[in-house]
């Protein structure tokens, strides 16, 4: 390509990596259109904070076209992809074919059920702001069936919540559980006690963050158990019915089961016909293009991209976002003439938040936990937060939260029933005993 | 009824009516049940707020178990209430009869259709929160659908929204359409302007803001003018159908049709076999309990209350909150032996928002606009807004709004389809020329 003439690059989605490649491409000569189901870009790791009604969906996503307004040469256009002409080189949405000069795929990933999709209903994980909503609903609903099933004289619940997959999210979705029901709702029920509930973290593996050091692992699960979590490790969900998850021969009882088990690479990367790793990614080059087409480039969660020791690049905000850099520079050097080098991951650290005040930390040899993980946590995911009012609204967010235990996004929408749950005058799940609703006749 | 034993008191609705007769009677000896279908109260007024992408539901919502939390005597439940036995003094819910010695009905009003039902998916009305996210979801899609359709060179599209109806729900959601169409989404858009987008406001009768004085009307229609809505009153619309609202025999393509031409009451003023006025509203007795039964009142938007002059008390949030003290009153006066007295609506005022500083009010003879009335307006409503939190929160918002022209809640979740916007070849709304994205090939 003549270095004269404008480039069209079109980015696949705007999340961290994707949105990071248009920003560094916005500022340049290039035409950009950036494509995305949805019309907001999420702050991910803050998304197990809609799910447990801390903070709002608009408080952690913003528009995909104000983020990228202030750029007259990009275009951003809400549409799903559909397939690639990789040799005509067009994106093929249902209502266009966008022709590109460059491409790059940063589509993600979602759930995976290993095969069992029929549990997402029963299950929901956590990759959408729906998904949080959706969690939101079925967590707070819970306590609000059980009240009303003990008041109305029909017997003692006794709550369960299950968390299958002890990962990152899984860990921040256990921890933060465990804070709901034993303080945010102390005082407001009536009949029953939500500091009963009982929080079960399943994990397949042998530790809980598997990705950590032994250390921070054993750490995490001593936090998780102060927070009162349940920690079962060695322990596969063979069913999920619904109000029950079964560990082989085990049923065990769950008004609420999250699924926080696996995530699989969007099936778009099957689209591209090029080789993919066991998880559905694209195994990538050296400068992340893919095999025969130096035009397009995958990156983020979508990518396999190894790094020293052939070690993969884990699948993280800040891994992505060095990728749509490094994505959008080959296109600019291209541009100007220079030859392309080799994706280099800088690995600086990694935090797992657990609950309040409680997280793990790696940063290179330096391991760390409790509250200064919690901090360093706190301050980064504030600091990386896309937009100026956002940040300072979660701030005052988590500084009431921080001093009254309450939750700011306590609502229900939508539907007021959950699976598995069946109001009739038996008890609905796991009764333990008779009618205690003495002051009611 | 002894002074001496506690009465049960059960209250149906926890809106500004029933929540301020449950807030009364917490701090008295009586044992109270709320009931409510969410498990939130609404602050209604800034609902528009919510869909506009103004506020998010966090916001203007707080759960009725926290707002109340302090009071031990008092318990919530979820409950949709089915039916009255009023004989044997029962309020019954699918999962329980509750028994009662006072009931308080405050369940509210909801859209009426005018024998329309089938027009409510075409076009949402404003009162719930689920409602506002369903509008905004529209209104977002539009632009983003308009944008896709032109982008993708099949035509240029003429954005249509109308509001039927030209209340002060009606008001308020036209006037602040236009400024989000014409400030907000500024520069945000590529292949359209949202400038461009014609927002219509249809008000059957000869003005808008029927309940106000004739000059506060006249100032209202100049404020929306002003604002860049298209004002029709004495316009009928006889029919809705997907993508357009007819008024006789004109059809008017909108993409968006909002709903704010009626409200009724819960049907559940029904359930309680007394007579009731056209709206479906109780006839309530000067005590604002209903005929033969004592023990029962009805307040707030489900009662007809007549007050000086045979004026019926409007459907306001003061008028809700007063009947709601009353009533409360009336139970401790029966517990100390006090004779009753007769409700008087104490009229403070009212205020109906337009926009961007525009507003009308009246105060008995002062009327004002402009300006000194939406700044009255947004003094009110952020300091009557349930919660602390929310109340900084939301002057938060607002300021940066007001500045920035910027919309903090922009998100489109749930389907990304609109009725009657058909994505093919040709335009899907009023298409008007050729494509004219001469960029792209």
């Amino acid at each position: 390509m003549s270095p004269r003439t404008i480039p069209r690059v079109v980015v696949v989605g705007a999340g961290f990596g994707g949105l990071t490649a248009a920003k560094e491409l916005a500022k340049r000569q290039v035409r950009l259109t950036v494509l995305d189901r949805k019309n907001h870009h999420t702050f991910q790791p803050l998304l197990y904070q809609v799910a447990t009604a801390g903070l709002s969906p608009g408080e952690i996503a913003a528009p995909i076209r104000e983020i990228l307004r202030g750029h007259q040469s990009v275009e951003v256009l809400l549409a799903e992809v559909q397939d690639f002409d990789l040799e005509r080189r067009l994106v093929v949405t249902p209502e266009q074919a966008l022709p590109y000069d460059y491409l790059i795929v940063a589509a993600g990933a979602s759930h995976a059920y290993f095969g069992h999709d029929e549990w997402e209903p029963l299950a929901p994980g956590l990759k959408t702001i729906e998904d949080a909503l959706e969690i939101r609903r079925r967590v707070l609903l819970a306590f609000e069936l059980a009240e009303r099933h003990v008041a109305g004289g029909r017997g003692q619940v006794r709550l369960n919540f299950a968390v299958v997959g002890a990962g990152p999210t899984g860990v921040e979705l256990a921890g933060t559980l465990a804070e709901i029901a034993h303080h945010a709702l102390k005082m407001e029920f009536r009949s029953i006690d939500p500091a009963m509930t009982h929080i079960l973290l399943l994990e397949g593996g042998p530790r809980v963050l598997a990705a950590y050091p032994e250390d921070l692992s054993r750490s995490a699960e001593e936090q998780l158990t102060k927070l009162g979590v349940e920690v079962q490790t060695n322990t596969q969900v063979t069913q999920i019915e619904a109000g029950a998850v079964w560990t082989g021969d085990t049923r065990i009882p769950a008004q609420v089961v999250l699924w926080a088990a696996g995530v699989a690479a969007s099936p778009l990367s099957k689209k591209l016909h090029v080789p993919l790793d066991r998880a559905g990614r694209v195994v990538v080059q050296g400068d992340l293009s893919i095999p025969g087409h130096p035009e397009v480039f995958v990156i983020g969660d979508l990518a396999s991209v190894k790094y020293d020791e052939g070690k993969l690049v884990p699948g993280l905000a800040p891994a992505a976002m060095q990728q749509g850099r490094f994505a959008a520079q080959c296109i600019l050097g291209d541009m100007e003439g220079r030859s392309r080098t080799t994706f280099r991951y800088r690995d600086k650290g990694t935090l797992a938040t657990i609950g309040r005040a409680a997280a793990v930390g790696q940063f290179g040899k330096l391991h760390i936990s409790g509250y200064l993980a919690w901090l360093s946590w706190l301050f980064i995911h504030v600091m990386f937060l896309v937009g100026f009012r956002n940040r300072v609204l979660v701030m005052i967010q988590w500084a009431w939260s921080y001093l009254t235990y309450e939750r700011g996004a306590r609502l229900i929408t939508g539907s007021n029933t959950l699976p598995g749950w069946v109001e009739t005058n038996s008890a609905p799940a796991e009764p333990e005993g008779a009618a205690t609703a003495a002051d009611r006749k």
